[in-house]
């Protein structure tokens, strides 16, 4: 007789998982990166030397750093945020976080109760939408273009808001390599949105986890650089930058705020080893890890949309992101993506179908499709494949892939 | 001007954290252990092996192992778990977690839901404590005596609650040195709750952090052991055993409630680089290691009783533990040890009161002392300060340490 929990549980639950049973043969979704990029003999080095120096602090909770982090990973950031985002902090401005995820998580749970206003940007990170919806908090969208978020919407739904009574708990942004987009918000947006803010009073919640995958290496500065009053909270990561399954982000925002946040982080420090191996490598290695990194990403890139156009041809509309490790892609109006996805999945193929990454009208006619991961044979026979299935299914591309190479 | 986000928090925040400022001189609390036992030389190892042999897959999510984390520590699990406290289980009835802090959040948030009714022993983990009133559950407390929670108690308990019609959502127990009185449960009365839960359909939350630390190595079978029907939830840890900065937790439960648990862990994983050295290091050397650090802790228990009966006399009453990192002094009546450690931080010495520690009518009596990581000299001079202060402060113990030295 096996217990039954069920009359145990929350009444306001997800679904149980599934068992795991291995990837698909061509996994385009997530954010895993390339296997092969992964700086493993630096990575070697960087343990052995911080273990072999102070590792008998991991017999202390936070080692001697406390509670915001490991203490040479915040000083590393501060010189790094400087030069790369133009932020100007110090080493307590800093919070690290069990990932970006955490730190999303801590930012909501000190903000947001049910029946709160946010503003996002339309497309977006799906799980951050998910989130906020779990929150029960009313999401107001702003579209996106090749610039980024459209301010003149922004002004204009700030201000509808401010009529209705209403004062949003934070404007939510992913200005550099805007997940699913690409897009990147120009400067004088960016200038833009700070002016919003002050004028209207309301907070910026910036997550910038995609920043360091920009091609040119060209970076806008961060939102926080163009604040000087501390309504930004900024947030970062190593996931994408040098492998996702270290699970180290983090808090960039002024002292008050982030003493609250602290507070309420009751899980007596995140993953200290990560932090000090990553401290010890990226203080040496960072930039000429993503320098390389970025190529990779962007042959991958090219590779994806070249197999994109021999495959889909027209029926394949994207523009072609700046930097990051996805590509957003719009098919024509009767592909049912929600639909595609789950045929696609039967056939071996993962994507992201846009009703999950998007609260546009038109959310169901996108796909974000994860390049990083895969090999580059496997982003080829990976999308040939998904387009035969597509014409199975809704009869575009209105000639498939094996027909057109007949 | 800086921006206020006072008017933007929830109102139901904990108040923000202190900045930190380095330890007190005499840091009597908190899971830490001893510096010197953190096992550097065979870490590097470890790190170094695991990382030459599959540091790439660092760039998926998970590693290769899926969401219940990696398969190496699981299956090493599977065997200690067996081994140590005679738990039959797969690695697909693990989940590894960052910490059992996390591993008790997780559980706690499929289960509970404000107003619900949960039974704990009355002297507790401050930790589950405070979350447990963050949650706004009743709590049912049963007393513990020198071979853990009083089982009768437990039965009149249990029909008190039936007759009222309340369903307890878990019966929470730390069995293997409780916290924190450092008692063990004894194997008739480990059957007797097993048999109580059965009787009453009331699942178990067993808590195991501290059972690797006893002395003498005769770890009594997990209430997980002793039950078929899954109604037990196990949760252990490598905080206390190997490093308390090494954040991997985990929770053994049959897969229908795994699955649930799972689908609201929404981390995208734990770290994994700290799993995948835990399962390379625990493979070779857990035992070996686990034997020599209890030799340690319990010179440093001998040490601190030695002290508390120099510097206390008999107004310190204690149970020498048979394990751990904590000793449970009870002091005079007319001491208030909340006051005490507030006068003691004053004086450079951190200890727990037991206000934080028990909900029992006498708890104020009672101090927690942490021994594990301390030096030997620490223990020796802190507990002398330790008792001026409370001396000073309550005229107890009626002779001072310098003046008994005198």
């Amino acid at each position: 007789m096996t217990f039954d929990f069920t009359p145990f549980l929350r009444t306001d639950l997800p679904n149980p998982a599934a068992p795991w049973n291995g990837f698909p043969e061509f996994n385009f979704v997530g954010g895993n990166n390339d296997e092969q990029s992964v700086p493993v003999a630096a990575l070697r080095q960087a343990a052995d030397a911080v273990l072999s120096r102070e590792g008998s602090t991991l017999g202390t909770y936070g080692l001697h750093s406390g509670p915001l982090g490991y203490r040479p990973l915040r000083d590393f950031l501060v010189g790094k945020l400087k030069r790369h985002a133009g932020i100007t902090c110090t080493a307590d401005n800093i919070l690290l976080t069990s990932g970006s995820l955490q730190a999303i998580d801590l930012i909501n749970g000190v903000l947001l109760s049910p029946g709160d206003t946010v503003i996002v940007e339309e497309s977006n990170y799906g799980g951050v939408l998910s989130r906020l919806a779990e929150r029960g908090v009313t999401m107001v969208t702003i579209p996106v273009d090749e610039d980024g978020m459209r301010t003149d919407i922004l002004e204009s739904e700030l201000s509808r808001l401010k009529t209705s009574g209403v004062t949003p708990k934070y404007i939510y942004s992913i200005p550099s390599i805007h997940n699913p987009t690409g897009t990147i918000l120009t400067e004088d947006r960016r200038r833009r949105v700070i002016a919003l803010a002050q004028q209207f009073a309301v907070p910026v919640f910036e997550d910038e986890c995609y920043s360091d995958l920009i091609w040119s290496g060209e970076r806008p500065p961060a939102l926080r650089a163009l604040d000087e009053s501390g309504l930004v909270i900024h947030v970062g990561s190593f996931s994408k930058s040098i492998a996702p399954a270290l699970r180290v982000g983090y808090i960039v925002a002024d002292w008050p705020i982030l003493a609250q946040i602290l507070a309420t982080k009751a899980d007596a420090g995140s993953g200290a080893l990560e932090q000090m191996v990553l401290a010890e490598f990226c203080t040496a290695h960072f930039d000429s890890h993503v320098a390389a990194l970025n190529r990779t990403l962007e042959a991958k890139l090219d590779t994806l949309i070249e197999a994109l156009n021999e495959n889909f041809g027209t029926a394949a509309d994207f523009q072609r992101p700046k930097g990051g490790i996805f590509l957003w892609v719009r098919l024509p109006e009767n592909v049912d993506t929600t639909r595609l996805a789950v045929v696609a999945a039967k056939a071996g193929i993962a994507v992201n179908p846009g009703a999950e990454w998007s609260l546009g009208s038109d959310a169901t006619r996108w796909i974000r499709i994860c390049f990083a991961s895969p090999t580059q044979e496997q982003l080829q026979a990976g999308i040939a494949r998904l387009a035969e299935v597509c014409h199975g299914e809704f009869g575009v591309p209105e000639v498939s892939a094996n027909v057109a190479r007949a």
